[in-house]
């Protein structure tokens, strides 16, 4: 078992560190807002520290799952960051949905310190992080990734290293890609449906096995149907992603058309107060004028 | 056993009549090209016919599948059309993909011949078709559902009364708005993917069993990375399935903003010679500009 | 000065018909619903008739504006209709914005019995109308053209024969499918320009007479801004006639990206009420979430 | 007369910075490839420096126009920079089209150091460079636009004061994207009229009067219809700037779906090598496949 730190305690992070301590590792906590890293403590043991470094002190492994690049940024670097906590040989893992930019940045760093890092985004969503059953897609070294595997496997049901540094964040871009076409695709597909008066469980029940069906379809189509989002993965975070994919695609020559379609038609589920709804919310657009 | 007549011995209707004669049923077949009937006839035995009128004639189950409304019209009314052969009590099974307009329309027709009238399109494609697989979406009413269903499973491995006339067709049209959205969005993830040099494989390993996962993804995921489409659903069906769901839409209010661009992206495949290409050659819009 | 007939006296057809009587000509006027060809008559002297046939009789120039493809049918074939009534040697100017292929079919069966028709659709709005100022694009034979030219001059400042039978139509889609992208453009910059915080009189004086500046810019560009769309050119028509414009496309292979997508959008301007709204009024789909 | 520096003498900086020397003002000139401030020079008389700190130094009214944000920071800030040359009281001019954010940050680190900074893009083009007859669009405050207005006319047919820094910047951008959406309607509606087989000179001169009409449509229609492109504002810069749109959209919450699509379409025409093509190259996505 493991000396381990998880640097931000949010919906994800809050429920992967806890399947650490559970799995028997020795966890310390930092979240800025320090009430929640109280809580966890109360809740799975473990102890709980005032700054990134100091929770990072002695670490093995460093866990971090914030918000996005800026964030990352800071609480990486600085005083009180995790990397002026860490020890030389230690492995930082990197959970945050980020840029494949600050990535590579953050790995270059990192090794000038004799520290690993490996990006490594999950998917699963809120459900996944609680179950300890994210699929977690890394990037970095062979063998950091390799120390690094089996700690991460008690937050997750699949962990591969997909490449280099910056590869776990650009196959989560190919994820979150798949998804925007796919959603308004559905979205429109349901409302036509719905539209032309058809019994929409019996229409997704037919189709949902087929070359139309998708994850999407057998576990939003209903809830698209009754205009139910208030839970899943939030629009908000979803513009965050296709807002790093569209920059990325800039660098790599990709074209988006249709990604950075859905995300100017999730702009506007944002100004319909939609910002914590779930993906699937882009069928509200057609539902109501 | 019942006696059955088949009009329309393409890459769908020839392996579908097909299992009718090897479930038992009687066969009598018409197809324009007269070479196709007799090729069936000495691969499978039953009988064919030089109109549908006769082919019709005396059967309790009529299918037809052929290309379009027009395609449908034609082989319906007129002097040697199967509306003239056809008994009163006998029912008749459009597996063709049309207009609910056009299946509405025939309904009544048949209603006042006192013939039953299934739209009953189809999806599985050439490979559904030829191992008898299919899902059947049907419109009309109970009785002649009822009565023929046990006859159309020789070619289905799912076959559903989803409503009035015209409902078998609205289904399959909400099925072809679903396909349209979700490849676009998978070739935006999958080019990408190879754009920035990920081992595509691999991602398409990891992230096709989350919420990107689709029937596309793994079915077709490899070929699109590899750039093959000589096989699967035409790209000329797929336009005129889209442009039924358009004219469609008009009529319901159901809005189809990503559906209709990507109907002009479908026609740019066909510009570059793509028109019997698999619906998954939209990749090739973006790996080559 | 000639005998003429007008058939349809609509927003655009009542003041066109008005202009030709004011002009010197005898016109004889028709209209379905009487009441409107009764105000005429009372208006603008003249004479009306109770059937398109008896309104063409002895005509030597027959005019209609009525509102689509299938209305045109109407009022030009069958017994009462215009064809029933004309002279041989007579022209048949259409003014309706209709599909190509109408005019085609109206222009070869005119020809069967000795008619000339010209596909004559113009620009220029109500007040184009009512000012007599409209732009007429025509298709058709150069003789019949020299003939009606003079005679269009009276509620036309352009008149021109852009080639044979339906190039005025086509020339017509041109013209509507310039404008669809166009002002989906400019509504997205005015739009930014109000959420920017810009005096946007300003912002539009400035720009209008470089390489952004269009007609709608300098005529629409502030009512936009006021959020004000209650004149002009009705979205319903709009809708009619880019439906006609992708119809078209299908058979000349022109891609229509964006103009298909923004058909989309202004199906909810539609949905939001807006039947009867300018074209311009696409910026409140932005204005409001 | 005024003393003035001019930094950054490419395509657009060349001729302005000449027009103010021709006006009779006092010009040093900097570029950072010194041939072509000798060329320049050479050309103009007037004077050059090797920094912009030293071109900078005692001048009443600088100039600066470079390609975007970072290369502006480059010239502005640092050791050689332009701030570290001028003179408090001095007004610094930037005519490049860069963000709003970097003029309001430019302005604040201006004022600081008692200087006052102005944003300035430019349209018109390389003729209108040329030809001194810009448009010029200015953020900043009254008393030093007051101050530099007469100044600027050198190369100006209008010179407007649009509000508060930044200002100028997000005029220049309502006025790009209105150009993204024009381009692309009016690329769709010529090459639909060159696929209708129609006589295109004819047609953009009967519709390029009316509600079509454009400035693109007048000065760039011919040239779309014969597939020209070499020559006018290059798809490079239109990227960049619509990149600024875009960017800017997220923070001032103006959905831009038809500008973000139409961007995409760019892409593609850099894919075809259309760097520096005319941004009207959008029409030679759809007239080869
Ligand atoms: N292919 C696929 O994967 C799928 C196809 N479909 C749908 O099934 C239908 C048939 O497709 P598919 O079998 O692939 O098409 P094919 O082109 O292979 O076959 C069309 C059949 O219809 C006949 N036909 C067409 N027009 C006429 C006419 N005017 N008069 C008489 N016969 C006519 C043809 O006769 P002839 O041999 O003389 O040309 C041929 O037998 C279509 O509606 C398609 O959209 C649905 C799901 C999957
Ligand atoms: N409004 C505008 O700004 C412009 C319109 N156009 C085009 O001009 C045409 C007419 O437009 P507009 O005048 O505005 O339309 P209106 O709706 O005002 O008038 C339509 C006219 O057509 C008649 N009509 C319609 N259907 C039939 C039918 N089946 N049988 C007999 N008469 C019929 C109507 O008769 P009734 O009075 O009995 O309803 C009425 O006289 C349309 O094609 C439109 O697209 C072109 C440019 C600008
Ligand atoms: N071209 C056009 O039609 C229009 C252009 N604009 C805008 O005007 C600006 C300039 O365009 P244009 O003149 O065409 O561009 P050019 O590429 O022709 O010139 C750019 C100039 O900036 C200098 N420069 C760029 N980066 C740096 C740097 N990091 N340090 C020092 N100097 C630098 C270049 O120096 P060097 O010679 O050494 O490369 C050159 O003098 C851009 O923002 C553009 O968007 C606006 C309207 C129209």
């Amino acid at each position: 078992m493991a000396k381990c730190a998880f640097i931000g305690l949010g919906v994800m992070g809050y429920p992967m560190a806890g399947h650490l301590q559970k799995a028997g590792h020795d966890v310390t906590v930092y979240n800025r807002t320090s009430a929640k890293a109280e809580k966890w403590v109360s809740e799975f043991g473990g102890s709980s520290a005032p700054t990134p470094a100091e929770a990072a002190k002695g670490a093995e492994f460093v866990f971090s799952c914030v918000g996005n690049d800026d964030d990352l940024r800071s609480v990486m670097l600085g005083d009180g960051g995790m990397f002026a906590g860490m020890d030389k040989g230690s492995v930082l893992i990197d959970n945050t949905t980020a840029s494949a930019d600050v990535a590579r940045e953050l790995y270059a760093a990192a090794k000038d310190m004799g520290i690993s890092f490996i990006d490594a985004p999950v998917s699963g969503g809120q459900a996944g992080a609680e179950n300890g059953v994210l699929t977690v897609m890394c990037g970095g070294d062979q063998d950091a990734f390799d120390r690094a595997a089996p700690v991460i496997d008690a937050f997750a049901k699949s962990c591969k290293l997909m490449g280099e540094s910056g590869s776990g964040q650009l196959t989560k871009m190919v994820n979150q890609i798949c998804i925007a076409g796919l959603v308004q695709g559905l979205s429109e597909g349901v409302n036509f449906g719905v539209k032309a008066g058809l019994d929409m469980e019996k229409v997704l029940d037919v189709i949902s096995k087929g070359a139309a069906g998708s994850w999407q379809m057998e576990n939003r189509g209903s809830t698209m149907v009754e205009n139910k989002f208030d839970f899943g993965f939030a629009v908000d975070w979803m513009r965050k992603d296709l807002g790093i994919c569209l920059e990325e695609s800039k660098r790599n020559g990709a074209r988006l058309p249709v990604t950075a379609l859905v995300d100017q038609f999730y702009a506007q589920v944002q100004e319909r107060g939609g910002n914590r709804w779930d993906t699937s919310s882009l069928i509200d657009l057609l539902a109501r004028g």
